[in-house]
């Protein structure tokens, strides 16, 4: 990716960007997170989810201690370039830190 | 839905969830959005999805002027209780402003 592609996503006051995860295979969405520049980035340059971590103010290479990698196969931009949205292969099928598959497992 | 359930979303310091709207029949992620308490509460209370618009400041029951309608069939919370993902159901098939399915027409 060109660091072009970088300028035209349209960060938020905080230099960040809502991004969406979802499981090709299952086509669920597994989680929602956010990234800086460096975080997409590292993402497109590693071929796996890098997030910003907004609690710890740093990077975040989703499964670097759990193992549970995520392997970005497609990422795209919404119509106002402010959302990113990934087509991951999830490593392990865990992507809640609860160890469920998906983080949104709460139905009202 | 209870008040209770309201009470349990962990608002951001603007009073806002980040919510992801996904077609039912497609499993397509088809919009990225915003809701405040008051849209949430309208989106149970008519069964279509209600955001907050941040640019107009005010609520926005999508397809009151397209007829875009986004009937909800489901709501979800993530395991942080700070994220909403709906399922619906997209009258028209038309849920971008651009006239597309999707607002995740442009990949990289």
């Amino acid at each position: 990716m060109s660091s072009k592609w970088l300028n035209k996503v349209r960060w938020d006051e905080c230099g960040l960007v809502p991004v969406i995860a979802q499981e090709a295979s299952t086509n669920k969405v597994l989680m929602f997170a956010w990234m800086n520049r460096d975080a997409l980035a590292k993402t497109v340059e590693l071929g796996e989810a890098v997030y910003w971590s907004r609690s710890r103010k740093k990077l975040w290479h989703k499964g670097e201690e759990s193992g549970h990698i995520q392997k970005v196969l497609e990422i795209r931009l919404d119509c106002d370039e402010d959302v990113v949205l990934l087509t991951i292969e999830q490593v392990d099928g865990i992507a809640c830190h609860t160890g469920r598959h998906s983080c949104f497992f709460s139905k009202i």
